[in-house]
């Protein structure tokens, strides 16, 4: 079968790769639909690295998507062949201390599906684990089966944001993540949410997923557009999103007396920028937000009740075989592209 | 000048009374326009007695209201007379231990207007803090100005509920706080939102405030009902708000294990139905939600936002001399009836 | 082999039962030495139920306790032939929503050790899953062992009490739970803690386990006697472990504004009895506590360190021929029995 | 009278300063005892600043501080002449959102005692709100009524860190306040606990006020004997109390997956040392703690029972007229100096 397979800083080549053996107990085997490209994703295609850890091999990507089971393995139970499914990338050991006290985003043996060692989902077939294959409802197609694994990540930062109706918002980067933690603010009944970002496109897009202002970093300061917006009292919460290193500086900024950061983005280098004595006179909390627990269900319900547009994110379609071109689109953010998908096949 | 003093149960008289002092520092005088008539105002009106505290001798209900400054005690900042204010009831002495630890609403020095022996609003004119008046803004009317005190109601009780996106959500009771309840649920993206009620009107309210499924009790056992929307899990959060007694068992049994009930409700006698073990094995928390804190700000946002509906409340006016009829109406749910509204004079 | 099994009411026959085959995956084989007469045992041991659950057949009581590793099952790790273990009665199936969110002991598959259909450990030999056997420490006894699982329930009690330091605390009820609860809340930094019980030797005991005064209610109202001794202000946390329905209300009642109630008794009947109106105008919240999640390394930590007392506990043993003599001791509180052992075998 | 007044970096000169005028409405007017010498007052002291602000002119220093009344202002109950009191140098606003939400600490208009352009109480005499004035028990020393203020800030500190008995904790820095938290930590129920330092009589007393285990950092990489003693884990809490840049790092490296990292020393520069992978990774919370609130009856009720030692705490004594010397020897550590304290009088 053919593969995407990343072999170094944007050297993405398409080739043959084995097929995968029949699923072992537990896991079903998926004839992949439909890939999203993610911020994580780039940051491994442009430098071959995510925070500091990177591949010592060649790494197939690929872990937002959605699949067509095909097999079953043994004592798999809910799951049929033909069954249309989105994909929880994490592989959690479910024993480990962290697991066990419901936490299995922190598992230190966690699995992750496109993150090496681990081959991802830029190829025609895998095997996955069944309980993290989650039925799509019919309403729902596979390119929004791909994006319930950003939303996924989205609910979870949303969840440690503890936000309350009428709470103050700023998102600070408007890709897929910023875009869908907007939405989310403004379905958890944030009042008002405020948005940044350096291209027009994407804070068109933050308008349109529920941003009451938007402000263009590269024409005005964010943090005094925001402090002036309230008054000078700052918001309740700050999600950073942007991947860049001055938005943990400026979510600090802009945070209200006692407010809460969080952050989702992954700096692209190792120091965290944040003046301390902010930091301090705020008495802020600081949260680092760690993929997912627990929440595809979740994703799928407010998906599904329409709560949440997911077809919208999407603004491009390539085929496997152009999967390189994909994330040349992707990393550019041009033609106002939003989120970038891989179609490997159709259901 | 004229107010509505209730002498018994069901003795409300309209009788002369003297005109309010000069406001003292910190205070203003306030021409009331609307007040909104309250479940907390009906048991009063029909026994007399809210929870177990009883009135000694006549007093003046009315503690949703809305009024124009006529006057400006000295101290005042931020208040000039012919502003239209919303007002919160409460004056808590903002020096204890409850008061300075953020929770004015548990303040035992507390003064209530409208609450014996303090004389609330239906009255032409009074004094109040300035501080517990909030600007209403241009674009919300007296009737809405009254409706933020329920709505403040709601944010609190909302708040204990420590709501996140796509967790399912019981309100039982489709008064006018459960009405505002289930728009907070909708509004905090709770996903699906179920309501029980004995009333139909008020069961077709829930369906326009936000509620996905409503249950008439007097056709369906909520319990089974929700039981079996939910494939038995039962929802995340509770929410009790129908002054009745047999509904504080129902939702302790609607609850999911390790679920949470909020109780906003004022039960009529003093006993507290719930099965023990129901509540012990799910391992429940119950939260007893009293009045509310530090929300009228956040009332008005959502209300300016057009968040939240509050003119779609008020169904009935009534002037200040048939304040009487007004709760006749109120206490029947006669004519469509949900929140009933003096109309003391008009800004 | 010989086991102790429960036909009914106070019929306690010793007898002949099968030896537990081999242990299965992921399991060994225990010799039991200790096992501790709970309060949920005298519950079965008088009325043949624990809240309204009823055993449909004889069964063998037992679940606190510690044994020797007799055998080791497939696949098992990190256990050895002649470890020395104390044992979490509590296998939850760690699959579904509540284990997976790390609320084990809300699990609704659970299996519980000693619990109707499954026989605990009053008999000589049994297999457990190796995941929920601790090796005890050199230093702690077997009695201890046993002693670990109430001292596992009052860490997840305490837990959900939400202590900080110079909280002030009131604790209803004093048997081995009661103890041990008044012990972790000294622990934990609570000052003043008040104890509550019927039984002198008992309130004896709760002055050595750290209580700072304590009432006994047959001459004292223990409410009044709180609130007098708070200055009226009442207590943050109330921990509820009596057993008896009063002291549920009782605990309401001597909790402060905004104050704390947890409920770790188990009711003998159904209805809880607690004042709305005084639940209601504090602010309450009231969380039950239900069997414990993740506590045994804590409470072995604790015991190792010295921290809690588990010896003094323990104030008669019986040989397991000799189970029925030791129900009729513990339920009679006679001889200044505090937790009362059947000691099986000696390790 | 006498004033030991700051005129820059070093230059502390004892000079006469007008007397105050009578206390005024709330106030109370104190004959100044005891004065304790803080790690805030050593970057005044020595750079003229704390965090990034400065005194633009001469100020009197210190706000750990014992007093006896030696006048009555109006208004003021409870307190009378010849009182011994402790003082809390906060005087917040009590009206603003953040006061009126419970965070005193965070009010901006807050004035303190002994920060420019405030003076502090290094005076023979000093006018004070009366509702910031705690009477002393007869215990209490003097010395112990100025050592309540660090207790204070470690008992809010703790608050933050909610610690759960037989957690595993870390203090990062054993001066006087991170003395303090090892005791708090203890009182807390927590085990164990290491301590890390450079000073040999620090780590020694580290071990007195409870820690287990205690790391001088100029001998061993403190990060890898805390996850060594943990077996890899990592403790489930670090307290940052070194105000050395470094610190913030290690406690971010010494916490377990999803752990807390409570900041509370102040950083000498602005920049914020940590390392993103890591936090982010962990799914760490960092929490900065910003003074105190409502805690000085807890910090009295400990010290009154004995829990925490104060007394222990301070190993120097020099007259007002030797304030100088004071700060020198309380910057150098020297002498085996903890807290240095000035006895502006006795009591």
């Amino acid at each position: 079968m053919i593969a995407a397979r990343l072999y170094g800083p944007r050297d993405m080549r398409i080739e043959e790769m084995p097929e995968p053996p029949p699923p072992g107990p537990g896991e079903v085997q998926l004839r992949v639909t439909s890939v999203g490209i993610c911020g994580s994703d780039l940051h491994q295609w442009a430098i071959g690295q995510i925070g500091n850890a990177s591949a010592a091999g060649p790494v197939v990507l690929g872990h937002e998507f959605a699949g067509v089971v095909t097999a079953v393995g043994p004592g798999v139970e809910g799951l049929t062949i033909g069954q249309r499914v989105a994909a929880d990338p994490a592989i959690p050991c479910w024993r480990c201390e962290m697991c066990r006290m419901g936490h299995p985003n922190l598992c230190r043996r966690l699995h992750f599906c496109g993150l090496w060692p681990d081959d991802g989902a830029l190829r025609e077939r895998l095997n996955h684990p069944a309980d993290a294959c989650f039925p799509l409802p019919e309403a729902l197609s596979d390119d929004e089966g791909a994006m319930l694994e950003p939303l996924g990540i989205g609910i979870h930062a949303m969840d440690l944001a503890k936000l309350r109706v009428a709470h103050s918002v700023a998102v600070l980067g408007c890709g897929g993540i910023g875009l869908l933690l907007i939405r989310l603010a403004r379905l958890a009944g944030a009042r008002p949410i405020f948005a940044t970002d350096r291209v027009p496109h994407r804070l068109a897009a933050a308008r349109r997923y529920g941003a009451d202002e938007v402000f263009n970093v590269t024409e005005v300061d964010p943090v005094a557009a925001v402090l002036r917006a309230t008054g000078g009292r700052g918001v309740d919460v700050a999600l950073e999103a942007a991947w860049a290193d001055e938005t943990v500086e400026q979510a600090a900024e802009m945070a209200r007396m006692g407010g809460r950061v969080v952050l989702v983005g992954i700096p692209a280098e190792d120091a965290l920028h944040m003046r301390a004595s902010t930091a301090r006179r705020k008495g802020l909390t600081i949260v680092f937000s760690r993929r997912m627990k627990h929440t595809y269900p979740r994703a799928i319900a407010l998906a599904q009740a329409g709560d949440v547009d997911l077809r919208g994110l999407v603004t491009h379609r390539f085929p496997l075989a152009r999967a390189a071109d994909a994330f040349r689109l992707a990393e550019t953010y041009a033609d106002g592209a939003l989120r970038v998908v891989v179609e490997v096949s159709r259901s």
